[in-house]
């Protein structure tokens, strides 16, 4: 693997590294970065040259709008960078020509398969670093509430809740389900974890045999994919976005699953065929779809999705929470630490498997 | 206990017990109870006698409009009962009058304190059994939607939604969350232990010392109350309603919890003062609630709760599942094989703890 090269970064002759914070960051945070190394680590942080967050751990923000000079200097810093400290906001897929010196960047989120491969940055050497296992726990969270928001019906108590009406029936329950999670990374096995203590059966689909995470009773080959879905009672979207997986769960998948289920995407847009999914939900055959994951993204306005009853709709937001930054420059300082001492970074992109 | 009594209730001169089922039930359910002692055995079950079920676990229904006929042929029957499967549905609180032979009487809810007390059969000498620990499951479920709902914002997503509208945001999580619990009865135990595996920090209030249940790493006392919920994000009500706890939570209560914290009922609704919490709510202090049980039940239509945007109404069915009927019988059954033994009977209700 790439990093494994970097065995004496800092010679006599090169005695010091700059890394370049290249979205938006709290300056409290970029001093704990500093602090790794001060002798041998130049942090560069311009906000001024930065995209504005619209909220708190906002990576992407609106961008500067830098004047001529302004980009200038950016692109000067740009020039200087031995590491980047998430991908350069102006034009990512220039890296390997704007930061010549580049050789590592630390992105600042999990799944960046799909922006790599569309700016050509897995055609290049730089190793890319990114935030695998940080947002697991507010995304098992969000996909247990998706569960029960469905399995409860939540939507049609709110809709006697508006008509004051007040009438008993009787709900699912997940304890007894038996949910299919795709995908056992550090995603599927946190959200397999929570699904088994709420007394689900959990089926996990990966490639890779081995042990199975805690609470997943049994592994679906991808060739059992199909035959599986007829068999439970929710599909859980938490693997990679690859070319692989790309439309994983098309119109012939959503038919196979039985009538009522449910589906739920934590993973990316593109795993499922959203024109199938549309389709699936408005026919009736899926019971409902708690989605914060989208082909487009913003999911567009006129997308049927928005008016469906039994779709919850978030906006690519569900693993946000406050101490997001926190967690990712821990990550990034201990990469840091590795990297200055010539040690294997953590969470590398890995060309061949494309995530 | 009163059900020590019952050491020989089969004499050569009594070889028949007769159990009356006074609430609706599945012909195969009722064969059930028939099974365990064909010999010994009278079970009578009169659909047409009995109130007609508005849903498939409806245990109180629409009243049979019985003529005078009819009404004197159910009044023969409860006075040949020795058994009472559910209260009798026409005059509850005249059963130990009409039915003047009956010395057992298995409840089909949980919470039955109330309803005893009201009809004053708590000064009965009759056995009354309840059906606690059958409802831990769903109302678990619940409380983890209903948490889950308040801490991710449903309503700003669902608003957002109808909008037709993409904005990121950041929710927070019930991960690292304090809740406090209050009640650790079976249904306390199973909302403490799903909580703690989500994260959250359960506290747990009950009178008694001893092992605390799992997940639960720190027990309250009735005189810490107060105290306590200044330091908590969630409180959970799932204690027995008795006088004891009537209005346990009220206006004092509300405003010792932090700004913004949550509030969630799976108890009784007289537990909390029901106007106190609606000026917590309506003032802005409490950013929550979710709630299964009301003062009033139903709801009255100008309860100011049902329009109410960070309030969810569940008309007292959380606890409500296909299979809840099933499981009644199940504890019925076993029940009745103690009650012909003269064994101890499950789940007595305790007149002097009231519950």
């Amino acid at each position: 693997m790439g990093q494994t090269s970097h065995h004496s970064v800092m010679s006599p002759t090169n005695p010091e590294i700059t890394v370049v914070i290249a979205s938006p960051l709290e300056p409290e945070l970029v001093e704990r970065i500093r602090d790794v190394d001060r002798a041998h680590l130049r942090v560069i942080h311009e906000p001024e040259l930065l995209p504005r967050p619209e909220f708190p751990i906002d990576h992407r923000g609106v961008p500067p709008g830098l004047d001529d000079a302004g980009l200038a200097r950016w692109l000067a810093l740009l020039r200087e960078a031995d590491v980047l400290f998430d991908f350069d906001w102006y034009a990512p897929a220039d890296i390997p020509t704007n930061a010549p010196n580049v050789r590592w960047i630390q992105a600042t989120s999990s799944g960046i398969g799909e922006r790599v491969r569309g700016w050509g940055l897995d055609r290049s050497d730089i190793v890319l670093t990114n935030c695998a296992g940080l947002f697991g726990e507010p995304l098992a969270e969000f996909v247990v509430l998706g569960l029960l928001y469905l399995v409860k019906d939540v939507p049609h108590l709110r809709a006697e809740q508006s008509l004051h009406h007040w009438e008993k029936s009787v709900a699912r329950q997940v304890g007894g389900m038996r949910v299919l999670v795709v995908g056992l990374g550090d995603l599927g096995s946190r959200i397999s974890a929570a699904l088994a203590g709420l007394g689900a059966e959990v089926w996990g689909l990966r490639r890779s045999d081995g042990p199975l995470p805690p609470g997943v009773v049994r592994r679906i080959d991808r060739e059992e994919l199909r035959t599986a879905l007829g068999e439970v009672d929710a599909l859980v979207l938490a693997c990679p976005y690859t070319p692989e997986t790309h439309h994983l769960i098309g119109a012939a998948e959503l038919v196979a699953l039985p009538p009522g289920s449910f589906v739920i995407n934590v993973a990316r847009g593109p795993v499922i065929d959203e024109p199938a999914l549309v389709e699936a939900l408005a026919g009736g055959h899926l019971g409902g779809a708690v989605l914060d994951v989208f082909e487009t993204e913003p999911l567009p306005p006129d997308s049927p999705l928005w008016d469906m009853r039994n779709v919850l709709i978030s906006p690519h937001a569900a693993s946000n929470r406050a101490s997001e930054n926190e967690r990712i420059v821990e990550l990034f300082v201990d990469n840091l630490r590795r990297f200055l001492d010539g040690r294997p970074l953590r969470n590398v992109f890995e060309r061949e498997r494309g995530y």
